[in-house]
């Protein structure tokens, strides 16, 4: 086996820790002595069982999930929970929502077929380079709930202090910063998240929810498999769901819980993200593009100010085995995600070719 | 790597070739040598767009699809095309069913919520062992589409013939059946399969539509991610696709092509499960549940009469090396799905192994 592997910067999908691909490539024809890979396995097999019930525990351990939240296990990637959770939770059919990027928007724009989406804050006046100020938002009275984008992805901002609703349920899109750090539930209606950027391969979402959320009180014409109430009941086994990215999932958490669990990642990103940030602080060629205060901890957005020379900067970091650097296709520039699967010193060295490529090029 | 793989009868997810697993498994931590797995491309990478494309174009050349079909690759599994289904193609809110099973039912009550779906033709009176005579059906006039699902999973029975819908569009679930043998695209309007029984690992479904099908005007309220309009503008990459699964997919049709393609895979099918009716057929213990002439090459449902017998058969078939035998859960007895990866030897042992029983109970 071939074991060349390059620092991946990609936003999703993205790096996973090389011990978890080590033991599912051990285990792909031979799951722990039951003869067959996993991805052969009845889903309502007993052993199949055991994966996603482990899986399920140890994403509540790690995130000290409370017991009146369900787990699901779901397909369709985020952007089918776009339209779910208007059709699951707008019973006013009324919703508010906060804009800090792509994912926030496309998310307003499909509950807008669904009720009244209210804008009640954005940072698009500057390019999403900010969090808006969640202290006293202007929420609707008729409000279903709040939604925010926890961490996003494309710009590079994240929520410091959760929003003040007023009271209202808050759901969050946490695909890309889940598991990066603690979070407090119980501030959360609804925490979902695509789990290919920071936990497992594309193709489940994960949907942490609180049970007198889930209802047959859904809108008319919600398709059965996007209901979440079905998925509850048959505990995400309405289906076959996609066994497989559960399994790599389950191996994810169990590895989180191996480094310490959340207050341990929450340091070693904190940490890893410094390296980058203090860099870009005092260089004279690139730049962060984010305010200092609502910086990821997760996706690093750079610039040097000029496309020629990020052009010449994403090619040769290339070259040098830093993969992905280029910025998403809609703002250009470069993002270096750094989840916790990147290694410190994927970072470290990220930095110090940036040192020497400023060197030559100033 | 320990290699000990039994011979796996389920239904589904099920088994897959073991050259398949094995490339997987050697490439799990460095894809053709791009340092990274699979599961960690991003899903805009060039390296992707190579095996997207390339699964397609096999694919296509596997089942002659002409050129005004296209291919998605989606997610939710077959269960969320009961729905996109009658959201995509119901302009008259009306449409004709055929129900041979669990799997035609389901669909027909899910489009029942979207508009007149009608019964047109069932094997319910026999508890589904045969498909019914489709040689002169009572279509509806303004019946947008017949929906039929091409072998049932759960029964064991196939369309022989393709149903005669007078003109009307024809919507064929073949998740069970597909590319088991050669079928004339063009005889259907849509064809779709979740891949998690023929083809590759639970999570992927693959939609094979006419182009003309694929329209704006769909169902109001219609998710955009089950607007097969959306996914086929942007070409499955809409939003993150299952990458894993395609790749794995993109491994069996390459796998297929080696074995010589469809007419080979029909006729080393039909071997197959020759072996194994045969031997039902003389059996004074054992009795397949289909009438012979609507017998699935792939799933064959068997019974001794008597439920304790049968208990003991799974069990000590599952002591034996033979998982996965039991009938499904809402019928009882015992089923062997033989699909593709299904070595023939496997079929040969059970058939052994079902005599030496017989011996050893009568
Ligand atoms: C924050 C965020 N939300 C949603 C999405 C969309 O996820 P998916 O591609 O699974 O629909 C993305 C990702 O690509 C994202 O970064
Ligand atoms: C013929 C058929 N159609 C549909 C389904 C449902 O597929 P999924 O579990 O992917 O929704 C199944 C399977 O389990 C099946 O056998
Ligand atoms: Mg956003
Ligand atoms: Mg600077
Ligand atoms: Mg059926
Ligand atoms: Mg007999």
């Amino acid at each position: 086996m071939k074991m060349a592997r390059v620092y991946n910067f990609s936003a999703g999908p993205a790096v996973l820790p090389e011990e978890v691909l080590k033991e599912a490539a051990e285990e792909m024809l031979d799951y722990k002595g039951c003869g067959m890979s996993v991805m052969e396995m009845s889903h309502r097999s007993k052993m199949f069982s055991d994966i996603i019930e482990t899986a399920e525990a140890d994403l509540r351990e790690l995130m000290n999930i409370p017991d009146n939240y369900k787990v699901l296990f779901l397909q369709g990637g985020a952007s089918s929970q776009f339209s779910a959770i208007p059709m699951n939770l707008m019973k006013n059919k009324e919703a508010d929502f906060i804009i800090t990027g792509q994912w926030a928007k496309k998310a307003y724009k499909e509950a807008s077929r669904y009720g009244k989406a209210n804008i009640i804050a954005s940072s698009e006046d500057k390019t999403f380079t900010y969090i808006p100020d969640c202290s006293d938002l202007n929420i609707s009275e008729n409000a279903d709930y709040v939604y925010v984008c926890y961490n996003n992805t494309i710009y590079g901002t994240k929520y410091q202090q959760v929003p003040d609703t007023k009271g209202k349920i808050l759901v969050a899109d946490m695909s890309s910063c889940i598991l990066s750090e603690p979070v407090n539930v119980e501030d959360f209606g609804v925490i979902y998240f695509g789990v290919q950027k920071n936990v497992g391969p594309a193709g489940v979402v994960v949907a942490v929810i609180r049970e007198d959320l889930i209802t047959d009180d859904v809108l008319p014409g919600t398709p059965t498999m996007l209901k979440w109430k079905t998925q509850a009941d048959a505990k995400s086994l309405y289906n076959t769901p996609p066994c497989y990215g559960i399994y790599i999932c389950g191996k994810v958490f169990q590895w989180l819980k191996k480094q310490g669990g959340l207050e341990a990642m929450k340091k070693h990103n904190e940490e890893k993200a410094k390296i980058l940030y203090d860099f870009l602080d005092q260089s004279e060629m690139f730049k962060g593009t984010v305010v200092k205060e609502d910086r990821s901890l997760m996706n690093v957005p750079f610039v040097t100010g000029d496309d020629e020379m990020d052009a010449k900067f994403v090619k040769e970091a290339k070259e040098a085995g830093f993969e992905n650097l280029k910025g998403h296709r809609t703002v250009g520039g470069m993002r270096a995600s750094i989840y916790n699967a990147m290694p410190k010193e994927g970072v470290e060295k990220l930095v110090e070719f940036m040192k020497k490529f400023e060197e030559e090029n100033k």
